[in-house]
């Protein structure tokens, strides 16, 4: 019986990690991997444009499935709910390799060129996220806007909760942590939770009341904020 | 009557701008920028570690200015109009000289190192943002997460109104486009335009109705939600 050997691409970056890991990302140069992985530097640059991309072997794949993603989405999806899951495929992709994405965590945090390549990273997504905001937004008021701020927003909180994962070690539930951030980026910015600044504001009483509060005081409030009573008014 | 000489930093500056812009930006060498100001490569090298870092002269003393500014704000000030606030700083630098910041915008979109240099600026901004706000929502529910995804916002905001004004070649209001993009952000996530996620949202009822409703529906709509009467239940 034979082992099949691990495809070329795969058995490359398992070569880079062993290395980096052993003798630091900077000490390792192209020419080490390919001998460690048996192959030579042609194939290397086959698959990866740089030393560096081979510390991110699937984003590329990542930000396709995502454009692809967003481009299925219709308008009968919520436009905060979709961006949401997109941002949940990359989570998939971190938490589908646990041990090499807690390996990586800490070879970025310490070599200051990957942190500046996987802000690069980073922020393709987060266009991908904006541009399908701006599309779903176009012809609202603030649409450009309000499709920047929302993508941001679902980054930085997915980002916060694979952080927590990553610091766990990978032990904790990556799916919930992250399902918690998105959530309140969710409750913050869909508009069954609060008024959607892109209809007319000046239509629409907003009212927080505290449950226990009486009725006549619930009343009372709206009245106050309407300057009349409303039921006199129809 | 002399005219006095600019001081050496700047007119490194402004003979790096007239090489980038006369050659490009990867034609031009630190030789070249030395030459056409007329002093030695190690002048350059004092004031700048890179040729990338006289593209963007001012972040660092920015950078500076803002964690100064966000170290000097106490309890006092609303946590979310003192990040906006913090944002205005990086908009007042680029506002201040417009022609600048107008060709170092194009120069930017042209050359992929100089957008990487620049995210890398921007994720430093959102780390001074986010660091100020985690110590503000310090024992929160939620805190950190609430000070990222904030933190993330502002930045998306800023840089949208800035972008605009860059893109009327300086000519469109800076601050009335950066005020109108963070005014957003402050309807979004100050606690008084809805509720805040950091209190308990089961005591909280959130009605939104037409201004033109009668009375009896917001009622209605309210024993609706509450699942009882809450004047009988007091």
């Amino acid at each position: 019986m034979t082992v099949p050997k691990p495809p070329m691409r795969d058995a490359l970056v398992a070569a880079a990690f062993r290395l980096f890991l052993e003798r630091g990302y900077e000490q390792t140069t192209v020419d080490d991997i390919v001998a460690l992985a048996g192959v030579g530097r042609r194939s290397f640059f086959r698959y990866f444009p740089s030393k560096e991309d081979v510390v991110f072997p699937d984003h590329e794949r990542c930000l396709a499935d995502m454009t692809e993603f967003l481009g299925r989405g219709g308008d009968e999806h919520d436009p905060v709910a979709r961006v949401c899951d997109a941002a949940r495929l990359v989570l998939r992709m971190y938490a589908e390799n646990p041990t090499f994405s807690v390996q990586r965590y800490r070879l970025t945090k310490k070599v200051p060129g990957l942190r500046t390549y996987e802000l690069s990273v980073v922020w393709r997504y987060e266009r991908a996220l904006a541009e399908y905001l701006r599309r779903r937004f176009a012809g609202q008021p603030d649409g450009t806007l309000r499709a920047d701020v929302i993508a941001a927003a679902v980054v930085a909180a997915h980002n916060n909760g694979l952080r927590s994962w990553l610091r766990s070690d990978g032990e904790s539930d990556a799916s919930a942590e992250v399902d918690h951030a998105l959530a309140l980026v969710q409750r913050t910015f869909t508009p069954s939770a609060g008024p959607d600044p892109a209809e007319d504001v000046e239509d629409v009483v907003v009212l927080v009341s505290r449950r226990g509060a009486p009725m006549w005081r619930v009343v009372q409030e709206i009245e106050a904020t309407l300057g009349h009573p409303p039921d006199r008014q129809n």
